[in-house]
């Protein structure tokens, strides 16, 4: 359901690293290791809101979502999920997917603005990548 | 898909005025008059995360959150919509849906924890309630 003319914005090529790609969305890493998070991308240009996906888009997106949460929850037992679609500094269409702790920094209040990201280690990142890839397979 | 063993949180109850019933989800209006704000509950007793329901439930409160959005963008010609389930402090799974404006409060952060919510006025909310049921009802 991809089509060729798609570009993933900037600042979500900058602030994050890509994990995979699945049958509709790009799966990237938020570089933020304060919180485990993923972030999903439909692979179609010109999108800003979820209702703008017809239902088998938006079907299949949320199938994805449904993945990357159970992942997240697999590979770190968070307290609980958040997922969101916000939008309003990055205008494409991104599906925040953030594993939540009763003991993180923002916690009970969203992520968002709360402190600077604070990078990975570079040898704890190529750990982490190769665990969501295998987490993210499809079977 | 409802089950009767399903009770409102308490919270959502207090914060939030009723406007209708879809398939799966109940649909409240959030007594904050900074945002045009709608909540949607599935009707599932015990349920946190997205990834708690099955296909069919996904893709139903999926086409719930469509149609709630779009009503919103009809009535209020929103910069951008909001859909977030965050869950940190009220756990019974709701989603909010929030029309956003590059002009509002909050912009361009989350709504949450941003300011007090300030009520609707009685006559205010009588037609907004009214509005709202009749863009939500399903030809």
């Amino acid at each position: 359901m991809s089509t060729p003319d798609f570009t993933l914005d900037p600042r979500l090529v900058k602030d994050t690293v890509p994990i995979t790609s699945l049958k509709i969305c790009q799966v990237l890493l938020m570089q933020d290791s304060s919180y485990p998070w993923l972030i999903l991308v439909p692979n179609i240009p010109d999108l800003r809101d979820i209702d703008e996906l017809n239902t088998a888009q938006r079907n299949q997106v949320m199938a994805e979502i449904d993945l990357a949460s159970k992942a997240l929850k697999t590979l770190f037992a968070p307290d609980k999920m958040n997922v969101a679609n916000l939008g309003n500094i990055v205008e494409q269409l991104h599906i925040h997917i953030i594993a939540r702790y009763k003991t993180d920094l923002a916690w009970p209040g969203p992520v968002w603005g709360k402190r600077p990201p604070v990078a990975y280690e570079a040898q704890a990142l190529d750990a982490l990548v190769e665990k969501l890839r295998t987490a993210l397979t499809i079977a």
